[in-house]
Order: C-alpha cells, then sequence, then structure tokens
C-alpha cells in the first residue's frame, strides 16, 4: 500500500500509517485502486439520460462521435449533466429544510423540541406576513411552519424569501424568469428538462439549473437555517477545539457526523444526562465527549461549543483511533465505507435516518415523535460499547486548535454594534461593515466554503487560499468543511489577527472577531446571502456591485454544484478550486465563466492552484471596487 | 455511410438511401459513429453523482477498483443510477400531468380549454371527496384542478388515485411506507437519498424508488390520463392510418411531436379554421394534413383519428420524406438532431415549450392564455412553407395500415357490455373480460408498451412478441410507441383475429375489438392500471395474482423505468426487451429479478430475444392461472 506523501496534514499520515498496520482500507487506498478516472465523466460529455447509451461524445472535435444518439451534442450532454448535479444538491438541502420545518410544526411547550427563538419566529412570521398579534406561541409557530412546508410545493408563486434581496437582483431574476417557485418542482423540471428528448440548449439548460439552485439558496438552504434557529437557538460566538485530538483517551467518545440538528440537538441533550453521564462513569470512563464532523459537526458547535473533530476527508481517520464508541450519522456526505471500517474497531456505526441507510450500520431510526428517547439510546450504545474498546488499538493525535466559532448575521451585527458611533449612527445594522469597506480598510469579502475532495491535498487549498485573502485585508467567512479546515489551521482564533494585513487586523482588534468567521454549516451559506443582501441594500446597490466573492477550494458534493450555482445568480462571482465535469464543452465553459455574466452580473472562475486562486479573488475584489470608485 | 440491414423495416430501409443521397445524417449514422458503448455505463456501475469521481467499480470481482472513492459499492451505484433513473421518467410524467392540471385550472365556459367530460369530471370529484351538490361545473373543475395541483406538492398525505387499487395492495404499500406521497416530493428523495454520502443499501434505494415511482402510475400519469379526458374526452373507438404513408403529397403536412395534449388538441382545432385551409388551399395544396408521432401521436389518434406517421424511431424518417411542412414539437423524446436535419429541408422545426428549448428550432411558446391564437400561428407557418418544398427532394413511402385506436377504459366496457347476459348480469363492468380470462377463453393480458431502441431491430421486437402472445390466446392492450408498432404491423384491425388463437379470435369477433386494443399514450399507461384494479376488486383478490403482465420490448427512456417500476410495485410481472443498466450488480439484479417478488407479488424479466421472451410470458400467464386454480 503506497500513499501519496501528506506533507500538508501530518495527522492524517500517522493515522494512514496505523491504517496500514491494522491492515483496514481508507478512502486513500481506494483512490490508488481507482486509478486515472474516466476522461469522458470527467469532461462531461458521457450521457446515461436514456438507455439508448450510455453514449460518449469524442473529446477530439471533428473524430468519433460528436453527437449522441438523439443528436445532443457535447454542450448539451455537458449541460444535463451539471443542472442534474444541482438538482441533486438542492434536493439534499431542501429536503433537510423540509425536516426542520416538520420539526417545527410538530414543536410544543412541552415537547423535545420546542421554540428557542421567539425573536426570530416573531420576525419570520413578519417577513411572511403571518398576522401575530393575540396568537399564542405556538400556534404561530405552527402556522409558519406549514407555510414553510409549503414552500416546497405550493402550486402558485415565488419562494418567500426572495424579498430579502435587494430589488435590483429581485428583478434580474423576474426578467430572466428564474424566480423559484415551490422547491420541489423546481427540482422536478430540472429531472424533466434534462430528460431524453426535452431541452437541448445549454443557456435554458443553465437558466433551469439557476432557478432551481436559487429555490435552494433563498428557499431550501434559507429555511433550513432560519428555521433551525428558531428551534435551537441563533448561534452566538464562542470557544471550541478542532481535529482529532479533540478525541479523549479517558472518555466515551462519539462522533456526530451528517447534517440535520434535530438529531444532533437531541443527542446534545442525552449526551447531558446524568444517568448516562453516571453510566459512562459506571464503565470506567470520565465522562461522555460529543465530537463532531462535516456539518453536524457546525451545527453543534455553533450553538453549543461541541468540538471538531475534523472535516469529510477524516471520517474515516476518527475511527481509525481505536477511541470511537461510536459514530452517529443522518444524511448526507457519510462515506458507506464506515461500516466496513468500524467492523474492524469496536465502533458502533449507527444510521438514523430512513433516507439513507447504510448497509452494514447499526439502524436506528431516528422519529421526531420519539426524539429524545431514541437519542437516549443511541447514546447508551455508545457508552456501553466504552467497555469493548481495545486499547492497544487506541491511537489519537495530539493536534488540536482553539477556535472561536457562532458567527450568525445576528452575532456579526452584535460585534459591529460595539463600534457604531453612538451620536451619529444606528444601531443593529451592518453599516460598520460597509463603512469599513468602503473605506478601504478592508477591501472586501469572501465567503470560503465547501468540502474536501481528494482531487486535492487535503484541507491545503483551503488553508493556502484564506491566508492569501486575509494578508489582503479580505475578510473571511467560512461554512462547512472550508470553515473547520480553518479552525484546525488555527485561523478561527484572535491571534490569526498577526496573519492579516493592516487593515483587517485592524477590524479584528477593534470588533473583536478572527479574521475568519465561522458562520455555520452547508445550508449556512444562506447567512452569507443574508449579510451581503444587507450590504447591498444598505448602499442601495445590488449584491453584484459589491466586491465580495464566493470560494470554494476543495468541493465535491452536488450539493456545492448547486450552491455554486445559485451563488453566482445572486450576483458574487464563485472560485471553484475543483474544476466541475463541464470542460467537455468549450461553450457551457465559456457560458459558466463567461458569458452568464451577462445575465446575473456574475460568474464562475475555475483555478486549482490556490495561490493562483487568491490572487484572481484580489484583483476580481480590486476591480469591483474600482467600479464602485471606491 | 453503412447501414445494418434492416430486413424487418423496409420503410426505414428507402429513406436511409435517400438520406445518405441527400447527405443527411440519421441516428442509424450516429449508432455508427459512436461505436461500442461504454462497459461500465453499460452495467451501471459508473457513479458521477460527486466530484470525487468520477468512479467506476471494475467488473471483475477482486480485481481493480471494488468501491468507489465514498466505499459505494457496485451495488449501491447500480441501485442509485437505477433510482435517478426512476426520477427523471416521474419527473417526466408528473410535470406533464401538473400542466395538464394548469389548463384545467384556467379552463372556462368561453376559453380556449373547456370541460368536455362532465361525467368524468363529476366522478373523480367524487372520488376525491369534492362537494358537488350546487355548484357550477367551472366550480367544481377549478376545486378539483387545485386539488390535483396539491398533489404534486402537499406537506401530507398519500396520493389521492391509489384508493382505486384493491385493498390488498394498499396493505402492501403501507406496510413497505411506499405509499408515495406529493409527487414532486418524491423525485426529490430519490435525489437525495443518492446524494453522495447518503442511502448505500440497494434494497432501501429500491424502496424510495418504488415509492417515486408509485407517485408516477397512480399520481402524475393518472393524473395526466384522466384530466385529459375531462378536458379533451375520453377516447372511443375509432379507425386511422398508421405509418409514413400518410404523409400526403399534395397537403400541407404537419407532424405532431411529443407529448402534451393541450398543444396538440389546439392544433387540431386550429388546422381545422376554414381560414388556414382555404390558406392551405391557395398556396397550392389540397388542404392541412395533420400527422402524429409518439404520444402526442397517440393522444390525437385516440381522440380524434389523426392519423400516425409512426413511432419514436421515425421522427427523422418523416423530415426526410422532404414532404414535411413543418415538426411541431412540446416536450419528451423529441430528437435534438431533427433541428440540423430540418435545417436540410423546408421543414420549419416549432418548438414550443420552454422547459424544452432545442437549439436550432423555431422557438414559439405555447402559453395557455393564447392557446387557439398560437396554435393558428403556427399552423400558418407551415401552411405558408408548402411552397418552399422542393419536390425534387420528395419521397413518401407508400407503407401504411388501417388501425383501430382508442380503447379507454369505458370504450372497453362499453364494448363489454354488449356481450352481458342482460337477464343475469348487471352492465358496466369489467366482469364478461374477468369471466373469459376465468373460463380460460383467454389464458390472459399483457400490455404491451414503451419505445424504440436501436439496441433492438426497429419495431420488431414489439411485433413479434405481440404475435406470439394473440396467437396464444393472450389478449394485448398497448400505449406509446409499442401501440404504433402494432398500427403499423396491421395488428389493431379486425382482421388481426386470423393471427389469433381460438378462444381470443372468439372474444374479438363477438366483443367486435381488434386482438390488440391500443390504449393510448404512455401516461395512458394508467389507463391499464385501472383496469387491471377493475378485475382484481371483481374478483376480490390482488393486482399481483391476475394472470396478466407487462412488456417493454424496446423500452429506452426513463419513463419507461419508472413505468416498469411502479407496474411491478403494483404487482404485474414486467418483462424488459432491452437489459437496464444495472447487471454490473448481481445482487441488484436479483432484487430486480427475483426477491423484489418477495416484496410486491411481481418482479422482472430480462429477456432480449422477443420469441424467448414471450414463451416466458405465455409460462408466467400460465403459472398464475394455476395459483388461482383456473
Amino acid at each position: 500500500m503506497s500513499h501519496e506523501v501528506l506533507e500538508f496534514d501530518q495527522v492524517s499520515q500517522g493515522l494512514l500509517e496505523k491504517a496500514e498496520r491494522d491492515g483496514v482500507e481508507t478512502i486513500w487506498d481506494r483512490k490508488a485502486a481507482m486509478k486515472a478516472p474516466c476522461g469522458f465523466g470527467e469532461k462531461g460529455i458521457c450521457c446515461k439520460n436514456c438507455s439508448m447509451g450510455p453514449c460518449r461524445i469524442s473529446p477530439v472535435a471533428g473524430k468519433g462521435a460528436q453527437r449522441g444518439l438523439c443528436g445532443a451534442t457535447a454542450d448539451t450532454i455537458v449541460a444535463r449533466n451539471f443542472a442534474r448535479s444541482v438538482a441533486g444538491g438542492a434536493a439534499a438541502h431542501s429536503d433537510h429544510a423540509r425536516d426542520i420545518s416538520h420539526v417545527l410544526y410538530m414543536a410544543c411547550e412541552n415537547g423535545n423540541y420546542k421554540v428557542r427563538d421567539v425573536n426570530k419566529l416573531m420576525k419570520i412570521a413578519g417577513e411572511w406576513g403571518i398576522e401575530t398579534a393575540g396568537k399564542d406561541t405556538y400556534e404561530i409557530t405552527r402556522e409558519l411552519a406549514e407555510k414553510a412546508l409549503q414552500e416546497f410545493g405550493k402550486p402558485f408563486g415565488t419562494q418567500n424569501f426572495l424579498s430579502r434581496a435587494p430589488k435590483q437582483r429581485q428583478k434580474i431574476w423576474k426578467e430572466l424568469n428564474i424566480e423559484p417557485r415551490a422547491i420541489d418542482r423546481e427540482i422536478t423540471t430540472i429531472m424533466h428538462s434534462t430528460h431524453i428528448g426535452c431541452a437541448s440548449d445549454p443557456e435554458s439548460i443553465l437558466e433551469i439549473a439557476m432557478r432551481a439552485a436559487l429555490a435552494d439558496g433563498w428557499g431550501g438552504s434559507m429555511i433550513g437555517t432560519e428555521f433551525s434557529d428558531i428551534l435551537y437557538g441563533v448561534p452566538t460566538a464562542r470557544g471550541t477545539e478542532a481535529n482529532l485530538g479533540v478525541i479523549e483517551e479517558n472518555m466515551v467518545n462519539i462522533l456526530l457526523h451528517g447534517h440535520d440538528p434535530s438529531l444532533s440537538e437531541m443527542i446534545v441533550l442525552a449526551a447531558e444526562d446524568p444517568e448516562l453521564v453516571q453510566l459512562a462513569r459506571d464503565v470506567g470512563a470520565e465522562g461522555i465527549n460529543l465530537v463532531g464532523m462535516c456539518c453536524t459537526g457546525n451545527e453543534v458547535t455553533m450553538r453549543h461549543g461541541v468540538k471538531i473533530a475534523g472535516n469529510f476527508y477524516q471520517q474515516e481517520l476518527a475511527v481509525l483511533t481505536g477511541a470511537m464508541e461510536a459514530v452517529i450519522v443522518d444524511v448526507q456526505c457519510i462515506f458507506p465505507a464506515l461500516a466496513r471500517l468500524s467492523d474492524c474497531y469496536h465502533t458502533k456505526f449507527i444510521s438514523t435516518s430512513p433516507k439513507a441507510k447504510i448497509e452494514g450500520s447499526i439502524y436506528i431510526e431516528f422519529a421526531e415523535e420519539h426524539a429524545l428517547e431514541t437519542a437516549k439510546k443511541i447514546v447508551r450504545e455508545a457508552v456501553v460499547n466504552y467497555k469493548n474498546r481495545d486499547r492497544s488499538k487506541v491511537l489519537i493525535p495530539e493536534n488540536k486548535s482553539k477556535a472561536i466559532v457562532g458567527y450568525s448575521v445576528e452575532t456579526i451585527i452584535g460585534h459591529l454594534d460595539k463600534v457604531v458611533n453612538s451620536h451619529t449612527d444606528v444601531f443593529n445594522t451592518v453599516k460598520p461593515l460597509s463603512d469599513v469597506i468602503w473605506a478601504g480598510v478592508l477591501r472586501g469579502a469572501a465567503g470560503v466554503v465547501g468540502c474536501n475532495n481528494p482531487r486535492v491535498k487535503h484541507d491545503k487549498s483551503h488553508v493556502t487560499v484564506i491566508k492569501e485573502l486575509i494578508k489582503n485585508d479580505i475578510i473571511v467567512v467560512a461554512t462547512g468543511c472550508a470553515a473547520q479546515a480553518a479552525a484546525k489551521a488555527g485561523l478561527l482564533t484572535m491571534e490569526a489577527k498577526e496573519l492579516c494585513g493592516r487593515g483587517l487586523k485592524e477590524v479584528c482588534e477593534r470588533v473583536g472577531i478572527p479574521p475568519v468567521l465561522h458562520m455555520g454549516s452547508c445550508v449556512d451559506i444562506s447567512r452569507i446571502l443574508d449579510l451581503v443582501s444587507r450590504v447591498a441594500k444598505e448602499r442601495g446597490i445590488d449584491i453584484s456591485d459589491l466586491p465580495v466573492v464566493g470560494v470554494a477550494p476543495e468541493w465535491m458534493s452536488e450539493k456545492a454544484v448547486s450552491i455554486g450555482t445559485y451563488v453566482v445568480a445572486s450576483g458574487i462571482d464563485t472560485f471553484l478550486g475543483v474544476t466541475p465535469h463541464v470542460t467537455g464543452s468549450a461553450r457551457f465553459t465559456d457560458i459558466l465563466t463567461n458569458t452568464i455574466e451577462n445575465k446575473v452580473g456574475a460568474k464562475f472562475f475555475f483555478e486549482e492552484y490556490p495561490q493562483a486562486c487568491a490572487q484572481k479573488i484580489i484583483d476580481r475584489i480590486e476591480e469591483k471596487r474600482e467600479k464602485l470608485g471606491i
């Protein structure tokens, strides 16, 4: 077994050597076995959308098949595949949001799920035109939740949250006919339009994809975020630690992995249950140590400071430590490989969602009706498993970094209020942020988001891009696995100001924030949309006028394709560190990286080298500043 | 340019020689250029659901990559790909049905769209629990349409039409948790569950796929059919002709191709407009000759006797005749190749749906609000184009066959009523049909459906299977391109009784029907579901007990995957003449062709040789009879 040398991630290196000793397989092995990826697939010129094929378009113009059997060109095939990726990603986010809405619908005074943030409830009820006067909290809750559930399937009208965008942006969407209607409908429309013999025009396919992506960003994801806040509280800044070193040698370790906070919130509660804590002591542990991974990790760290074991690429490593009593998962980004791997250790791999039954896992269905009860049952499984841990197989890396997390829009504004001149300015706005950008103290802002991907070195692109940006006075907001990479690299600390340019350093000091703000999970990119919309509206301009960008240095999932598409369609340039499977169509590539700007005022940049990517971001931000005359 | 010899289809042969002379490209050329299809894709073991890959599983066990980078096995990858095909197919049917529901919603006394069948309106309003007493027709219509639109996105409850199935069948669905909820939601759930890191268990993935497929069969497709009947009338038996010979040398020829009757019904109306007919005469033609293709062809032939130019595989041939003034399309199964091809002739290729913009076509958006007006505009385009026809380029094959079409369930029952013993039996039931099956006069029934596919010889499998079945006293109901193949082969005639076994021949004579009943378009497979449900309920048994099968000898589209899946999930064995892309997983193949029967009482059969397929059908039907003791 030979592995690529991981100069960058020494944590992984140690555990991979252990994997070799233990004779277990990891993604590094699978990558070695996979050899070269299919050239057609990588270029997006393979079509499996009907059974006349599969068809493959020759990448050499004029040589071999230039059209599929139906006559679809590379342009059509690439566009269709891209759109279906958006459908997959939008579906994942939205189905997550539907579950949250359903939990809100079932919330009640004495139930497992309660309204924790009445302010946010009232605010959104107001936005959505729900009469609140004289109504009981849970009456309003139910009405709002029902309205949210309608967002997925209402036969008429467009997404409620679109009204949060600047008027100019709304106008663009209207004129392009990409104002998203019901979320599930937009996903269905993509699947229909990309069916054999439907849309072939790549421009129109991309428009259909943009509409569904916007249904994700301003629909599913925004509902997911906002309604989670109502149920579980708006995140506030708090300290935590990140990396595999947060796993504790003498505690019952439980890894929370997946996406939906409705599961993880209950596990957090269950893990604090005195009876279970006592049980942990009874079995010889010092207590229960919850650690998080991927977006569920982000959700619970943002709201409870639960430590972050790592990001997507480290899920197998957490098990490899030999000190993990249970891995509890719900949906999305969970390696099916965890089942085989857990079998090689004492780890209980517990899946919980009917939407994501994983072969070889212990399936304990998590139904909201019995949420806490089930959560306790799951935690108990982990606790009693402590005695099965084989101490000779334990290797916990020491690495961990301190981090501050929890920067919701509300929390950011709360921090900004500290620097408001109370004589001349009003509180509770983003004006101080826009002021420092306009003043040039900050050059701009970047949302660094997305996954890990074996096509690039683990975390290297994330960290390299972020460091370069903050050095150049570009403030970074981060979510998802990118935020966790930043956390592990120590960039979510006050001390990280030393890595910043003079302007950003000063802002960090005055406002009391790290230069990289952890804004949450992947659905929480909607928080970033909210933030940029507020800044744009505050200035009376469109989002696309702002010196802000999106960056996904190591993305891999279809959710990221949907996100990238809605971010661009929202007017924010998006830089991808992994080139999507579109290069088989020079034309579609040109649409994404060039001409789409004529429609939505933003475009994609594909740049695999993080240094070069950062430079392009800086250039683009300066270009935007110039246009604004600032 | 060398083509496979088409012993079977001489019509095509002549035109393909013309194509060579004219120097134009057809699917036969593209198939030759495509060479061998990708072995991974054909086996379904290629995964493009995230951007870590594409991943390919080695088809040789124990050699090469046996798992994708995330750890997904061939079983998981095959199941996911299969489920996504179902999503594509269910989306296509359902989105079609949504449009029909929307048209019904807009129907009014003096509008372009009216209620043509008040009986059916009232019947379905009753089924769906809509109060009709004292209400105006269009009040009921609007209420029903609104309720139908909710079927796509309602947050609670399952599909209304499930109650049409026998109680035993409903119980199976309930126990398996595959009762379909809102249609779009089921499609979204598939897309979510097949996203990276969600479901990996092939059994559960198939259950999720079955639920979405049932949302198609008993939801989208059934709504599509029933609501079309309300708007455009329940089809009744009528004569027509089929094959390219229906194109007229001295008339303005217009090809209707696609799926949604809301477009084609208006074109039919427009083509009868005296002013446009006069215009056709003025430009030197004898009149306007509408001809149909694919499912739109089926819709208009069922309701108006519009002649059938051919099926899926002949769409290019219709243009190749050089006598086609316009090809008018909406959605699904339209070769993008028609654009290039039409350019080589005078043919105007007119696309009309925002869901299916086709590059190189003339786009005239068809909005229900201005339906007739737009239809007239389109027909006018065709008429004035007559003068541009180059007579030296015209070659119309002489082949055409007479056919009787229009066998809705209501029409079939109407025919059965003729043989009811009015002293002992009641009218308006399917009892006479079940009686002849129980008596053994008919051994059983087969629904022969589906597309054409270049992987098999055009129409050969359809016709071979049908002939073999009717010879063995198995009555055939047909839809889609299969029905058109039967029409062209002269099997939809009274004379075809001579090809039948003694029992079926007698039934044809006594009831006055052909041995093959044209039941409509692909969404009209819901008529078949309705028919078999009635027979099962009449006998007090489940659908899976009946000696009936589904057959798709030449299927190619994702719609067919969805159909096959809902037909099996409805308890009807389904025989596929083209093997789906699942063989890379021996286990998933075994689930589909074997163990799924334990869950739903039916399974798939893959059999590419039509003779062998027919024999297996006969055996299976006899097996079912034996179990019933008949």
